[in-house]
Protein backbone atom coordinates (compact mmCIF):
# COMPACT_ATOMS: atom_id res chain seq x y z
CA UNK A 1 0.00 0.00 0.00
CA UNK A 2 0.91 3.70 -0.38
CA UNK A 3 1.68 6.20 2.04
CA UNK A 4 -1.58 7.69 2.23
CA UNK A 5 -3.28 4.40 2.47
CA UNK A 6 -1.13 3.53 5.38
CA UNK A 7 -1.90 6.83 7.14
CA UNK A 8 -5.63 5.90 6.66
CA UNK A 9 -5.05 2.57 7.61
CA UNK A 10 -3.43 2.94 11.28
CA UNK A 11 -4.78 6.92 11.86
CA UNK A 12 -1.12 8.45 12.07
CA UNK A 13 -0.41 11.60 10.04
CA UNK A 14 1.75 11.15 6.65
CA UNK A 15 3.86 13.70 8.31
CA UNK A 16 4.30 11.47 11.72
CA UNK A 17 4.90 8.55 9.69
CA UNK A 18 8.10 10.85 7.92
CA UNK A 19 9.20 11.59 11.42
CA UNK A 20 8.86 7.87 12.67
CA UNK A 21 10.68 6.46 9.16
CA UNK A 22 13.25 9.34 9.43
CA UNK A 23 13.83 8.50 13.76
CA UNK A 24 13.71 4.68 12.66
CA UNK A 25 10.62 3.80 14.60
CA UNK A 26 9.58 2.24 11.85
CA UNK A 27 11.44 0.03 8.75
CA UNK A 28 11.37 1.25 5.67
CA UNK A 29 8.96 0.55 2.72
CA UNK A 30 10.14 -1.12 -0.46
CA UNK A 31 11.12 1.23 -3.00
CA UNK A 32 8.43 1.53 -6.25
CA UNK A 33 9.58 4.70 -7.91
CA UNK A 34 12.03 7.81 -7.06
CA UNK A 35 9.54 9.23 -4.98
CA UNK A 36 7.36 6.37 -3.83
CA UNK A 37 7.46 3.21 -1.63
CA UNK A 38 5.30 0.49 -0.80
CA UNK A 39 4.16 -0.74 2.42
CA UNK A 40 2.35 -3.80 3.93
CA UNK A 41 0.55 -5.17 7.03
CA UNK A 42 3.57 -4.90 9.98
CA UNK A 43 4.02 -1.64 8.98
CA UNK A 44 0.28 -0.79 10.18
CA UNK A 45 0.65 -2.85 13.22
CA UNK A 46 4.50 -1.36 13.83
CA UNK A 47 2.68 1.85 13.71
CA UNK A 48 -0.41 0.86 16.36
CA UNK A 49 2.72 -0.22 18.70
CA UNK A 50 4.49 2.70 18.35
CA UNK A 51 1.32 5.05 18.94
CA UNK A 52 0.70 3.10 22.10
CA UNK A 53 3.99 3.20 23.32
CA UNK A 54 3.56 7.14 22.81
CA UNK A 55 0.11 7.66 23.74
CA UNK A 56 -0.55 4.72 26.48
CA UNK A 57 3.00 4.21 27.70
CA UNK A 58 3.60 7.96 27.81
CA UNK A 59 7.30 6.61 26.27
CA UNK A 60 9.32 9.46 24.31
CA UNK A 61 10.53 8.72 21.09
CA UNK A 62 13.61 8.32 21.60
CA UNK A 63 12.62 5.41 24.18
CA UNK A 64 10.60 3.37 21.53
CA UNK A 65 13.10 3.32 19.47
CA UNK A 66 15.54 1.56 21.96
CA UNK A 67 12.69 -0.81 23.52
CA UNK A 68 11.56 -1.81 19.19
CA UNK A 69 15.50 -2.32 18.67
CA UNK A 70 15.03 -4.96 21.85
CA UNK A 71 12.05 -6.43 19.68
CA UNK A 72 13.75 -6.56 16.22
CA UNK A 73 16.75 -8.08 18.01
CA UNK A 74 16.67 -11.50 16.50
CA UNK A 75 20.13 -12.55 18.36
CA UNK A 76 17.73 -13.15 21.71
CA UNK A 77 15.07 -15.47 23.19
CA UNK A 78 11.56 -14.60 22.78
CA UNK A 79 12.01 -14.23 27.03
CA UNK A 80 15.58 -12.32 26.48
CA UNK A 81 13.99 -9.92 24.09
CA UNK A 82 10.71 -9.57 27.04
CA UNK A 83 13.60 -9.05 29.37
CA UNK A 84 14.74 -6.06 27.45
CA UNK A 85 11.39 -4.48 26.63
CA UNK A 86 10.77 -4.49 30.22
CA UNK A 87 14.17 -2.55 31.34
CA UNK A 88 13.34 -0.49 28.49
CA UNK A 89 10.00 0.26 30.09
CA UNK A 90 11.36 0.88 33.47
CA UNK A 91 13.95 3.21 33.16
CA UNK A 92 12.85 6.78 34.02
CA UNK A 93 11.41 9.02 31.60
CA UNK A 94 14.13 11.78 32.76
CA UNK A 95 15.52 12.45 36.01
CA UNK A 96 15.21 16.19 38.28
CA UNK A 97 18.47 17.34 39.37
CA UNK A 98 16.54 19.21 42.20
CA UNK A 99 15.33 16.06 43.39
CA UNK A 100 16.98 13.78 46.06
CA UNK A 101 15.18 11.22 47.34
CA UNK A 102 15.35 11.26 51.63
CA UNK A 103 15.65 8.25 53.83
CA UNK A 104 12.49 8.16 56.20
CA UNK A 105 12.38 9.90 59.47
CA UNK A 106 13.29 6.49 60.80
CA UNK A 107 16.69 6.50 58.99
CA UNK A 108 15.35 3.51 56.71
CA UNK A 109 17.54 3.13 53.42
CA UNK A 110 16.19 1.76 50.13
CA UNK A 111 19.00 -1.09 50.07
CA UNK A 112 16.93 -2.48 53.27
CA UNK A 113 13.52 -1.89 51.56
CA UNK A 114 15.18 -3.45 47.90
CA UNK A 115 16.36 -6.44 50.08
CA UNK A 116 12.60 -7.06 51.15
CA UNK A 117 11.35 -6.62 48.18
CA UNK A 118 13.92 -9.27 46.52
CA UNK A 119 13.42 -11.81 49.32
CA UNK A 120 9.75 -11.40 48.89
CA UNK A 121 9.59 -12.18 45.06
CA UNK A 122 11.66 -15.35 46.01
CA UNK A 123 9.07 -16.21 48.28
CA UNK A 124 6.56 -16.04 45.38
CA UNK A 125 8.77 -18.25 43.46
CA UNK A 126 9.38 -15.58 40.69
CA UNK A 127 12.46 -15.65 38.56
CA UNK A 128 13.32 -12.04 37.83
CA UNK A 129 16.57 -10.91 36.29
CA UNK A 130 19.07 -8.99 39.30
CA UNK A 131 18.83 -6.14 37.06
CA UNK A 132 14.89 -5.70 36.83
CA UNK A 133 14.02 -1.74 37.19
CA UNK A 134 10.38 -3.25 38.11
CA UNK A 135 11.82 -4.43 41.29
CA UNK A 136 14.06 -1.22 42.45
CA UNK A 137 10.77 0.64 41.32
CA UNK A 138 8.32 -1.04 43.75
CA UNK A 139 11.23 -0.58 46.31
CA UNK A 140 11.08 3.06 45.87
CA UNK A 141 7.39 3.21 46.19
CA UNK A 142 7.08 1.17 48.97
CA UNK A 143 9.27 3.89 50.51
CA UNK A 144 7.35 6.64 49.45
CA UNK A 145 3.73 5.40 50.69
CA UNK A 146 5.83 4.81 53.90
CA UNK A 147 6.83 8.55 54.09
CA UNK A 148 3.06 9.32 54.25
CA UNK A 149 2.60 7.05 56.83
CA UNK A 150 0.90 4.00 54.86
CA UNK A 151 1.46 1.37 56.66
CA UNK A 152 3.03 -1.37 53.82
CA UNK A 153 5.11 -3.92 52.98
CA UNK A 154 5.96 -6.39 50.00
CA UNK A 155 3.77 -8.52 51.72
CA UNK A 156 0.63 -5.84 51.32
CA UNK A 157 1.14 -6.82 47.58
CA UNK A 158 0.52 -10.86 48.23
CA UNK A 159 -3.14 -10.71 46.70
CA UNK A 160 -2.43 -8.12 43.93
CA UNK A 161 0.58 -10.81 43.10
CA UNK A 162 -1.31 -13.88 43.01
CA UNK A 163 -3.75 -12.39 40.97
CA UNK A 164 -1.76 -10.75 38.69
CA UNK A 165 0.41 -14.15 38.42
CA UNK A 166 -2.67 -16.21 36.84
CA UNK A 167 -3.66 -13.77 34.36
CA UNK A 168 0.16 -13.16 33.75
CA UNK A 169 0.43 -16.86 32.21
CA UNK A 170 -2.40 -16.49 30.35
CA UNK A 171 -1.18 -13.32 28.76
CA UNK A 172 1.95 -14.30 27.62
CA UNK A 173 0.92 -17.97 26.52
CA UNK A 174 -1.11 -15.77 24.10
CA UNK A 175 1.64 -13.59 23.23
CA UNK A 176 3.61 -16.45 22.76
CA UNK A 177 1.36 -18.60 20.44
CA UNK A 178 1.61 -15.92 17.67
CA UNK A 179 3.51 -17.22 14.63
CA UNK A 180 6.52 -15.32 14.55
CA UNK A 181 8.90 -14.28 17.77
CA UNK A 182 8.32 -10.40 16.91
CA UNK A 183 4.57 -10.83 16.87
CA UNK A 184 4.96 -12.81 20.11
CA UNK A 185 6.94 -9.83 21.60
CA UNK A 186 5.15 -7.11 20.09
CA UNK A 187 2.01 -8.32 21.90
CA UNK A 188 3.48 -9.07 25.08
CA UNK A 189 4.47 -5.35 24.62
CA UNK A 190 1.19 -4.49 23.60
CA UNK A 191 -0.77 -6.51 26.78
CA UNK A 192 2.02 -4.79 29.13
CA UNK A 193 1.01 -1.25 28.47
CA UNK A 194 -2.20 -0.93 27.45
CA UNK A 195 -3.87 -3.62 30.07
CA UNK A 196 -1.81 -2.12 32.77
CA UNK A 197 -3.49 1.18 31.82
CA UNK A 198 -6.76 -0.14 31.53
CA UNK A 199 -6.52 -1.75 35.13
CA UNK A 200 -5.09 1.65 36.17
CA UNK A 201 -8.53 3.15 34.97
CA UNK A 202 -10.80 -0.06 36.58
CA UNK A 203 -9.13 0.81 40.15
CA UNK A 204 -9.34 4.63 39.98
CA UNK A 205 -13.60 3.46 38.78
CA UNK A 206 -13.30 1.64 42.18
CA UNK A 207 -12.17 4.22 44.14
CA UNK A 208 -14.80 6.61 42.44
CA UNK A 209 -17.53 4.04 43.42
CA UNK A 210 -15.67 3.54 46.70
CA UNK A 211 -15.78 6.99 47.81
CA UNK A 212 -19.31 7.85 46.57
CA UNK A 213 -20.87 4.98 48.96
CA UNK A 214 -18.57 6.16 52.34
CA UNK A 215 -19.59 9.81 51.45
CA UNK A 216 -23.28 8.21 51.25
CA UNK A 217 -23.01 5.56 54.26
CA UNK A 218 -20.04 7.02 56.69
CA UNK B 1 11.26 25.74 59.80
CA UNK B 2 13.40 27.99 57.61
CA UNK B 3 13.61 27.07 53.92
CA UNK B 4 16.97 25.27 54.17
CA UNK B 5 15.11 22.95 56.53
CA UNK B 6 12.14 22.24 54.22
CA UNK B 7 14.57 21.40 51.93
CA UNK B 8 16.10 19.16 54.14
CA UNK B 9 13.24 17.37 55.34
CA UNK B 10 11.91 17.06 51.77
CA UNK B 11 14.22 16.33 49.88
CA UNK B 12 13.43 19.36 46.94
CA UNK B 13 16.06 21.63 46.25
CA UNK B 14 15.59 25.14 47.66
CA UNK B 15 15.38 26.32 43.99
CA UNK B 16 12.53 23.97 43.00
CA UNK B 17 10.36 25.21 46.41
CA UNK B 18 11.07 28.98 44.89
CA UNK B 19 9.70 27.80 42.01
CA UNK B 20 6.79 26.12 43.29
CA UNK B 21 5.92 28.95 45.64
CA UNK B 22 5.85 30.69 42.32
CA UNK B 23 3.91 28.68 40.50
CA UNK B 24 1.51 28.30 43.14
CA UNK B 25 1.80 24.63 44.38
CA UNK B 26 2.98 25.58 47.65
CA UNK B 27 1.39 27.94 50.19
CA UNK B 28 3.67 30.52 51.22
CA UNK B 29 5.16 30.48 54.56
CA UNK B 30 4.67 33.05 57.28
CA UNK B 31 6.84 36.48 56.79
CA UNK B 32 9.76 36.51 59.59
CA UNK B 33 12.08 39.03 58.13
CA UNK B 34 12.74 41.19 55.23
CA UNK B 35 13.82 38.17 53.31
CA UNK B 36 12.96 34.98 55.68
CA UNK B 37 10.12 32.81 56.17
CA UNK B 38 8.99 30.12 58.53
CA UNK B 39 7.45 26.87 57.40
CA UNK B 40 5.40 24.31 58.75
CA UNK B 41 4.76 20.66 58.73
CA UNK B 42 1.78 20.59 56.09
CA UNK B 43 4.70 22.43 53.28
CA UNK B 44 6.90 18.88 53.98
CA UNK B 45 3.66 16.65 53.59
CA UNK B 46 2.12 19.53 50.07
CA UNK B 47 5.48 19.22 48.89
CA UNK B 48 6.03 15.11 49.07
CA UNK B 49 2.51 15.30 47.60
CA UNK B 50 3.55 17.42 44.98
CA UNK B 51 7.10 15.07 43.95
CA UNK B 52 4.82 12.24 43.96
CA UNK B 53 2.14 13.63 41.50
CA UNK B 54 5.31 14.76 39.08
CA UNK B 55 7.11 12.18 39.63
CA UNK B 56 5.05 9.27 39.84
CA UNK B 57 1.77 10.42 38.56
CA UNK B 58 3.91 12.26 35.59
CA UNK B 59 1.61 15.35 35.87
CA UNK B 60 2.94 18.50 34.99
CA UNK B 61 2.80 21.62 36.49
CA UNK B 62 0.22 23.28 35.75
CA UNK B 63 -2.01 20.13 36.13
CA UNK B 64 -0.43 19.57 39.58
CA UNK B 65 -1.81 22.87 40.58
CA UNK B 66 -5.16 22.43 38.94
CA UNK B 67 -5.41 19.05 40.63
CA UNK B 68 -3.86 21.21 44.26
CA UNK B 69 -7.14 23.83 43.62
CA UNK B 70 -9.42 20.84 43.84
CA UNK B 71 -7.72 19.71 47.22
CA UNK B 72 -7.80 23.02 48.90
CA UNK B 73 -11.52 23.79 47.69
CA UNK B 74 -13.26 23.30 51.06
CA UNK B 75 -16.81 24.87 49.38
CA UNK B 76 -17.09 20.88 48.25
CA UNK B 77 -17.35 17.35 50.21
CA UNK B 78 -14.49 15.06 50.73
CA UNK B 79 -16.16 12.87 47.70
CA UNK B 80 -16.61 16.04 45.29
CA UNK B 81 -12.87 16.81 46.09
CA UNK B 82 -11.68 13.69 45.19
CA UNK B 83 -13.65 13.36 42.07
CA UNK B 84 -12.58 16.53 41.10
CA UNK B 85 -9.24 15.21 41.39
CA UNK B 86 -9.89 11.71 39.80
CA UNK B 87 -11.24 14.40 36.73
CA UNK B 88 -7.64 16.69 37.01
CA UNK B 89 -5.60 13.31 36.85
CA UNK B 90 -7.40 11.81 33.89
CA UNK B 91 -6.70 14.88 31.80
CA UNK B 92 -5.01 13.94 28.80
CA UNK B 93 -1.26 15.86 29.44
CA UNK B 94 -0.68 16.55 25.73
CA UNK B 95 -3.01 15.55 22.48
CA UNK B 96 -1.28 15.06 19.34
CA UNK B 97 -3.12 16.63 16.17
CA UNK B 98 -1.49 14.21 13.98
CA UNK B 99 -3.05 11.27 14.94
CA UNK B 100 -6.69 10.21 15.20
CA UNK B 101 -8.20 7.54 16.47
CA UNK B 102 -9.75 5.38 14.15
CA UNK B 103 -12.49 2.77 14.57
CA UNK B 104 -11.66 -0.41 14.10
CA UNK B 105 -11.97 -2.66 10.89
CA UNK B 106 -16.13 -3.76 12.11
CA UNK B 107 -16.52 -0.64 11.73
CA UNK B 108 -17.20 -0.20 15.25
CA UNK B 109 -17.34 3.51 16.86
CA UNK B 110 -16.11 4.18 20.20
CA UNK B 111 -19.82 4.93 20.94
CA UNK B 112 -20.73 1.73 21.36
CA UNK B 113 -17.54 0.47 23.32
CA UNK B 114 -18.33 3.16 25.73
CA UNK B 115 -21.70 2.13 25.97
CA UNK B 116 -20.85 -1.06 27.20
CA UNK B 117 -18.17 -0.16 29.42
CA UNK B 118 -21.11 2.41 31.12
CA UNK B 119 -23.32 -0.75 31.30
CA UNK B 120 -20.96 -2.75 32.54
CA UNK B 121 -20.18 -0.11 35.72
CA UNK B 122 -23.73 0.06 36.55
CA UNK B 123 -24.08 -4.17 36.54
CA UNK B 124 -20.99 -3.92 39.05
CA UNK B 125 -23.40 -1.39 41.03
CA UNK B 126 -20.93 1.20 41.25
CA UNK B 127 -21.37 4.70 41.42
CA UNK B 128 -19.54 6.67 38.55
CA UNK B 129 -20.00 10.78 37.61
CA UNK B 130 -21.13 11.12 33.87
CA UNK B 131 -18.06 12.79 33.10
CA UNK B 132 -15.40 10.31 34.71
CA UNK B 133 -12.37 10.64 32.30
CA UNK B 134 -11.52 6.60 33.55
CA UNK B 135 -14.99 5.46 31.83
CA UNK B 136 -13.93 6.97 28.61
CA UNK B 137 -9.87 5.92 28.81
CA UNK B 138 -11.36 2.45 29.72
CA UNK B 139 -12.93 2.45 26.50
CA UNK B 140 -9.96 3.43 24.71
CA UNK B 141 -8.03 1.07 25.79
CA UNK B 142 -10.68 -2.04 25.18
CA UNK B 143 -10.46 -0.76 21.45
CA UNK B 144 -6.56 -0.75 21.34
CA UNK B 145 -6.79 -3.99 22.22
CA UNK B 146 -9.22 -5.05 19.96
CA UNK B 147 -7.21 -3.80 17.16
CA UNK B 148 -4.28 -5.57 18.02
CA UNK B 149 -6.81 -8.43 17.80
CA UNK B 150 -6.99 -9.15 21.74
CA UNK B 151 -10.14 -10.60 22.72
CA UNK B 152 -11.47 -7.98 24.92
CA UNK B 153 -14.86 -6.99 26.82
CA UNK B 154 -15.64 -5.08 29.42
CA UNK B 155 -16.48 -8.49 31.55
CA UNK B 156 -12.59 -9.30 30.82
CA UNK B 157 -12.16 -7.12 33.31
CA UNK B 158 -14.94 -8.27 35.97
CA UNK B 159 -12.30 -10.35 38.39
CA UNK B 160 -9.84 -7.37 38.11
CA UNK B 161 -12.89 -5.12 39.31
CA UNK B 162 -14.01 -7.01 42.04
CA UNK B 163 -10.61 -6.91 43.61
CA UNK B 164 -10.12 -3.38 43.03
CA UNK B 165 -13.27 -2.79 44.67
CA UNK B 166 -12.60 -4.72 48.20
CA UNK B 167 -9.18 -2.88 48.50
CA UNK B 168 -10.56 0.40 47.36
CA UNK B 169 -13.16 0.44 49.98
CA UNK B 170 -10.16 -0.07 52.84
CA UNK B 171 -7.80 2.44 50.92
CA UNK B 172 -10.90 5.32 51.06
CA UNK B 173 -11.79 4.30 54.89
CA UNK B 174 -8.38 4.69 55.66
CA UNK B 175 -7.84 8.21 54.20
CA UNK B 176 -11.45 9.48 55.57
CA UNK B 177 -10.14 8.54 58.86
CA UNK B 178 -7.69 11.13 58.51
CA UNK B 179 -8.06 14.20 61.30
CA UNK B 180 -9.10 16.48 58.44
CA UNK B 181 -10.64 17.25 55.01
CA UNK B 182 -7.17 18.33 52.98
CA UNK B 183 -5.31 15.55 54.68
CA UNK B 184 -8.29 13.04 53.80
CA UNK B 185 -8.26 14.10 50.11
CA UNK B 186 -4.29 14.34 49.75
CA UNK B 187 -4.08 10.82 51.33
CA UNK B 188 -6.95 9.20 48.46
CA UNK B 189 -4.48 11.44 46.18
CA UNK B 190 -1.49 9.90 47.00
CA UNK B 191 -3.06 6.46 47.00
CA UNK B 192 -4.35 6.44 43.80
CA UNK B 193 -1.31 7.82 42.10
CA UNK B 194 1.70 5.99 44.04
CA UNK B 195 -0.23 2.32 44.87
CA UNK B 196 -1.49 1.87 41.15
CA UNK B 197 2.17 2.57 40.04
CA UNK B 198 2.81 0.10 42.49
CA UNK B 199 0.12 -2.56 41.16
CA UNK B 200 1.47 -2.13 37.55
CA UNK B 201 5.15 -3.07 38.73
CA UNK B 202 3.72 -5.93 40.40
CA UNK B 203 2.38 -6.77 37.26
CA UNK B 204 5.42 -6.32 35.09
CA UNK B 205 6.82 -8.66 37.51
CA UNK B 206 4.61 -11.59 37.00
CA UNK B 207 4.52 -10.63 33.09
CA UNK B 208 8.27 -11.28 33.29
CA UNK B 209 8.05 -14.25 35.70
CA UNK B 210 5.40 -15.91 33.64
CA UNK B 211 7.64 -15.00 30.83
CA UNK B 212 10.42 -17.01 32.17
CA UNK B 213 8.54 -19.87 33.14
CA UNK B 214 7.11 -20.30 29.79
CA UNK B 215 10.93 -20.19 27.91
CA UNK B 216 11.75 -23.47 30.20
CA UNK B 217 8.30 -25.08 30.16
CA UNK B 218 7.14 -24.45 26.50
Amino acid sequence: MRISELSARSGVSVASIKYYLREGLLEAGVRTAANQASYGEHHVRRLRLVRSLLDIGGLSIAHVAATLAAVDDDTTSTHGAFEAVMRGLGEPADSDPGYSNPGDSDGETAGDAYTEVREWLADLGWHISPNAPAARRLTELILTLRRFDFPVTPGSFDTAARAAESTAFAEVAYARAMPDRTAAVETMLVGTVVIEQALVEVRRLALEAASARLEEEP
